[in-house]
């Protein structure tokens, strides 16, 4: 018996796939790496107070740089909601194959290009690169999301033995459902910036009210329910 | 059978749960990357020692920066804590949901912003928000901490099925405390800056100290025992 | 029992090799932030668009560093490509020992150097150094993985009690495939640059196209078959 | 019984230690990211070459910083065996408690000044404080680790219950000599520099010149046997 209970337990044929595990390890490491790195957006070169500044002088400077604070925390929480979609999809993935790791390349080479595109918002949102290359960079990461989940969870491909038909089906639909939603953010930005991620959150504020009115109607499904979210 | 133990062995439902295992990769990740970035602060920019320095010139640059040495090995220190206090909440944890992956991602906001408010009290200690920024960061990591396990430990949602009674409320008291005291950092740290942290120092010595009681007195429990710390 | 059972079952004799768990683990991370780090290269420092910039300023300054973000691109593919050949290799690997950790070390050093050979290709493409340096970086890498899978695989030293001879030998031999044609792109890089990566890609298209003839003749053994690609 | 088996069986009593499996995750990140940030030492703003540089200029500016990449390889290098050297020790280790994570975060803060002592080595090799830092460092990693394995070997402690009291003696023994030669190679760096690291080179040669004469002699123990390395 091998020591290791995550390693393949025979590999007498040639194997086609992988235990996702290491997959799963480095796609953690590289959201992490890129979310940490915002923060290197944030400096105290900018901060013009002298060289021996009063309270009020770097209380202003820190005001001063509060834009790009906004822009860090909307980064941030846009690579959480991004890694909590990729734990969710992988929860039930017990193999994957050459295809899956292409395509998670490509998923990761969008997470990395995050910080950039937080950079050229935080400095050029007066224009309309500035607005729109941040969303369009999550649309992107959202779409190869839809991809490679598709791709994942076909029931030829047996990469998810275990998981039913309803989730399956749910689950398709779910990943189709935000590639449209991240396709719209990135072109209301165009005109609205970065508020634009706003819908994202409306979404989630309809499910809020939608579970308080359901605790009112004992046997009703609330949308998320009905959805299947997990 | 699955060949990976560490899947949810069945996903025949639509899953309301995730398996902690991928929330505690992509913390410690964050956790290291935050507590490696700190050294970017220290660097020999501001060695001003010539282009053939004696040896007593680059010592003595050595000691100038040792005020940025402090700051970096604070800092370091506090987030080995505060992963610590994750690692040890985490330990009992079976299960997590939607909403302690959101609260976890507000946690990890606040380690990454740790190398900013380090820099920052670096170079305006002088200042109150100098003085303050990092101790109100650092409390209110641990105020999301608190929530995060008040939520995580109710009994109500089953997340931690193996821990005992006595266990939550103890663990559930412990967190309470490190709130109080974090916010006591904070606000003593206007008028006395980075020293605050040693309140938390202060309260280990005593520990000890009251080990070394309980050694005299056999049967009698130390503070630690009746605080029930891991 | 011990409770992890990623630990070894038992160490009554001195222990000569070692689980390979925590050398994925610290390989996944240096891949991971190398792979990460690549996006320090792209910045907005060289975007001369004054203080009011035009829509078409940004996009022309976007425009402008195009060749920087193809050498991104294509660093952080290789570094894919790379890190998928790790994974492929050690997923039947047992135990290692101290020469296989050495190796490792090497692997990763030149893992590691990628973003700043990548810098060098980014500035000085005009020239011989500039086109060869990220080319040879790959072969050196490569080569490195030939010696420890050569050693790993060797049947005599039972790092990999679970693979059949047949498994053994292909994947011994796609290892020195893949060296000679890393040591073929490095010496083609010298006149045609990273282009010669495409070398890389050629031999995917004849695999595509060689499956398409193999759905055609039912029996008939596609190319990637002949050669055991995972 | 739980889906995940890394986690502690039961928790009804107030647990006094925890599973070692995050502490070697915060490691292995620690250790990744430090070893991947010495690359940014490496960078072509002093590659003084002109606009439109010659061959024979790209390779000068290379061979120029030699220096850094040899600063480099060594620092990269150590870090590995440092690392190794954690790997090993923890490798038979069931449970932590507190007085390790602390010793842990002491070892890491070590680990993570190795960046910043490699930068002032690079660039005042001709100083004192220059040679001596980085071997300084070096030395109180190491002696750290010492501590670190004295406390959690400890027989009384049973962290690790699984390893034989020959194992125990050895490894202790040997931690205690890996931190004589540190701080030999310490103090030997004040007249020599970086090559005292080659000391520990040194070990290695006697111990392959031994190996080479046991196989003459079928019978005769090895000095690595004696010792027990892994």
């Amino acid at each position: 018996m091998p020591d290791d209970l995550t390693k393949a337990p025979k590999a007498g044929d040639l194997p086609k796939t992988l235990s996702p595990r290491r997959l799963e390890a480095y796609s953690d490491g590289v959201f992490a790496i890129a979310a940490t790195l915002l923060v290197l957006d944030l400096s105290i070169s900018e901060f013009h107070v002298g060289s021996n500044p009063s309270d009020a002088a770097v209380w202003k400077a820190l005001f001063d740089i509060s834009d790009k604070l906004v822009s860090f925390v909307i980064s941030f929480l846009i690579l959480g909601v991004l890694w909590g979609i990729h734990v969710r999809q992988f929860e039930f993935v017990e193999r994957v194959d050459q295809v899956v790791l292409t395509l998670n390349t490509f998923r990761l080479l969008g997470v990395v290009l995050v910080p950039f595109t937080t950079t050229v918002t935080d400095n050029f949102s007066g224009t309309v690169p500035g607005r729109f290359l941040l969303p369009l960079n999550f649309f992107l990461i959202v779409a190869v999301s839809l991809w490679q989940w598709w791709y994942i969870s076909s029931s030829a491909r047996s990469l998810t033995p275990n998981i039913s038909d309803r989730y399956r089906r749910i689950s398709r639909r779910n990943a189709l459902v935000a590639a449209i939603m991240a396709g719209i953010i990135a072109i209301a930005s165009i005109w609205i910036g970065s508020f634009a991620f706003l819908l994202f959150l409306l979404n989630n504020v309809v499910d809020v009210l939608d579970r308080r009115e359901a605790k009112k109607e004992p046997g009703r499904r609330t949308r998320a329910e009905r959805r299947g979210e997990a």
